[in-house]
């Protein structure tokens, strides 16, 4: 428990004591942390919220999920509620920062506007969003889906986990019975803000403190199978070859510059590759390997697939060989609300904390929000763009500088 | 054992028959043929071999490694050996033809010689070579590197295969105790001569029956490690990359098209291929991967080479990654005798069999005896290149054609 008591003050250099307390539920020796939705780490990590919550003047609830709310209800207009946080759960073994940055962040700006100028005129609730990465289930945005309406307990039958726990059977154990269920859809919410780490390189790499995300990218993944003939190495002329490991080479090459040609902000990723029979001295006879593409265009994204699934069925025709592609995953880009995005950049220019527009590669809650609610996601710098991982690093200053920014946004949202 | 009795001739057109029985020493119900240096089947079928061999006119003994000659003394020059045949050990589960052929031919065409016209004027030695492979124990040639000097018994020392088992252990279990050893090296022979089928597709493509052996090709082997780093698949923009893959696959691609360019006989193979982490939505940090390179001509192996690793390193260090290359393995191509291998030529010509001129991509006996004495390689077709499977075949007819070239070439070799 975070040792402030009701009459000090937070202040904005308090952030990263609060990350770090926040950060120690499921923590490992190591540094690495473990915070799977429904574990006994998780269950902790949101009690102890609650209790900061309760503690601090806000109005503390789970919903029927798990998802946490912190609530400083309006004076004014109280079902217009401005909704602001992150994801409490983690990967296996991630670092400090995703995630627990957001839900910081919201409830420390939210506490100093508190404490200046009392309740707000719209309602302000906190959230630690019970699940997002989907570590422990084959499920993501669990949380955030359960509110917008994208998902409903119906689509929690027969998940389960590496255990062969089932997901509702992880509910109940926690205290969440499904039997209790009401639903947590939010018809009430103005706007969604969250404030996370990047996960990137770009604002490290251009040493700027805030990224202002424009769009959450669409993701297409694909795997593709190149069918040639395994041979003998020494006795097959290249002509004769019906290599798919050169074969699949050519594909990654032409793939990847034709990528960096098209548009800078298309990222193209041939991430896992297998050969069969994967011998020094025998012709490759197949290869698998995926395909990930991200843009925050769909039409672009098209475009791009079409040519390069045209010159796989061309050239290999040529060749004699064969290619199968299996699409499976298609996921559309989120635009993040324009007049909020603009709001964020004028936040930071009247603060002079550096700034730059984003586009989000990664997918985030932000994105469940875009589709149901004018939705803002800002990014602090992560060291090297290391994320998912004990190394997980974010300087004080830039936590700082996130949580300065969203102070004065979180005031022209709920305050004016 | 075969039936033919010592009274009945034999044909050319027993050579199916033949290769059928020797073949069935090793092989499983699938087809499959499993023969290893000094095990049971290899045993089973040298010792079958000489009683054959003894059973029709040949003087049949070992040598101290195993080698199996069957000897017609010259009448004229008995102390100038003319030396044919094949190795009679096998890959796992491989097929029938491969080392057996050669060593059925090599008898039959002596034999039909033989029974024709008596004795030879120099000696004949049909050989059943004890070891090519390599599949038992990390070993290659040891039954042709023992008659060259290649190999003496102190290059044993220390040789285990994957049991535990050392190579000195299992002679003696096979009837060859080392303690025994008395040097197989040969000072006598004239000319090697081995019938082999060809393990790739160049015959069997163009139709053709004989392949008559201008070289045997110099092979290097090589590791190339690619490292990079590893990122997460959305949110790294391209220009912020260094993917270790997507520099492989242009390596790759690169080498291919340059080996394509360069010689026509030259053959460059990437077989094997891994990749780290191996995950679809985060960058490669590491590739390595094998790169086996063949030609005749030392010389334009060198300038490829450095071609390549040129391009490999200017590359690498525009991308700020690295790339190690470990050589692992470095064989100087052996040419054929010229004087044997026009001969081979005028036989062909003279029987109206097609034949062309070939460079074997891989490594045979004749390689090693290249380098002592003048050596001449034929091949017979392998259907569609198959070959270390039990679905290596080769048509009767080619087989009858190798066995008829090989008769006419032992008389102008021997009986002149």
């Amino acid at each position: 428990m975070i040792t402030k008591t009701k009459s000090e003050p937070f202040q904005i250099q308090d952030v990263e004591a609060l990350v770090n307390w926040l950060a120690s539920f499921g923590q490992s020796d190591t540094g690495g942390i473990t915070r799977l939705l429904y574990s006994n780490a998780w269950l902790e990590a949101q009690l102890a919220l609650k209790e900061m919550m309760n503690a601090h003047g806000f109005t503390a609830y789970f919903d029927s999920v798990g998802n946490l709310f912190g609530r400083l209800e309006g004076t004014k207009h109280k079902d217009r509620t401005i909704l602001t946080g992150s994801h409490i759960d983690t990967v296996i073994d991630g670092g400090k920062y995703d995630g627990v940055f957001g839900i910081i962040a919201s409830f420390l700006a939210t506490k100093i506007l508190y404490q200046l100028y009392g309740r707000p005129k719209k309602t302000i609730e906190v959230v630690s969003l019970c699940e997002e990465e989907g570590s422990r289930f084959p499920l993501t945005f669990w949380g955030s889906g359960n509110i917008t309406g994208k998902y409903t307990l119906e689509d929690a039958a027969g998940i389960k986990d590496s255990d062969g726990i089932r997901l509702t059977e992880a509910m109940k154990k926690t205290g969440f019975d499904p039997a209790k269920y009401r639903s947590p859809y939010r018809k009430d919410i103005n706007a969604f803000i969250e404030m996370h780490v990047e996960q990137g390189v770009v604002l490290d790499y251009s040493n700027t403190s805030i990224g202002i995300v424009d769009y959450i990218v669409g993701q297409r993944r694909f795997t593709v199978r190149v069918t040639g003939e395994s041979n003998h190495a020494g006795t097959t002329p290249m002509p004769y070859r019906k290599d798919a490991l050169s074969l699949s080479s050519q594909f990654i090459h032409y793939l990847t510059e034709k990528a960096k040609r098209l548009d800078k902000d298309l990222v193209v990723t041939v991430g896992k590759l297998n050969v069969q029979p994967n011998v020094p001295n025998v012709i490759a006879g197949q290869v698998d390997f995926t395909l990930d593409i991200r843009h925050f265009d769909d039409e672009l994204l098209d475009h791009y697939w079409e040519d390069i699934s045209q010159y796989f069925s061309t050239v290999s025709e040529e060749l004699g060989m064969s290619v199968d592609i299996h699409p499976w995953m298609h996921v559309k880009p989120v635009a993040m609300d324009p007049k909020l995005t603009l709001l964020s950049k004028k936040t930071a220019i009247n603060k002079h904390i550096s700034f730059r527009s984003l586009v989000s590669g990664a997918g985030h809650d932000a994105q469940v929000f875009g589709n149901h609610c004018p939705t803002a996601l800002l990014f602090v710098p992560s060291e090297k763009g290391i994320s998912h991982s004990p190394k997980e690093y974010t300087k004080k200053e830039d936590l700082e500088n996130g949580v300065s920014v969203l102070v004065d946004y979180l005031y022209e949202l709920a305050y004016t």
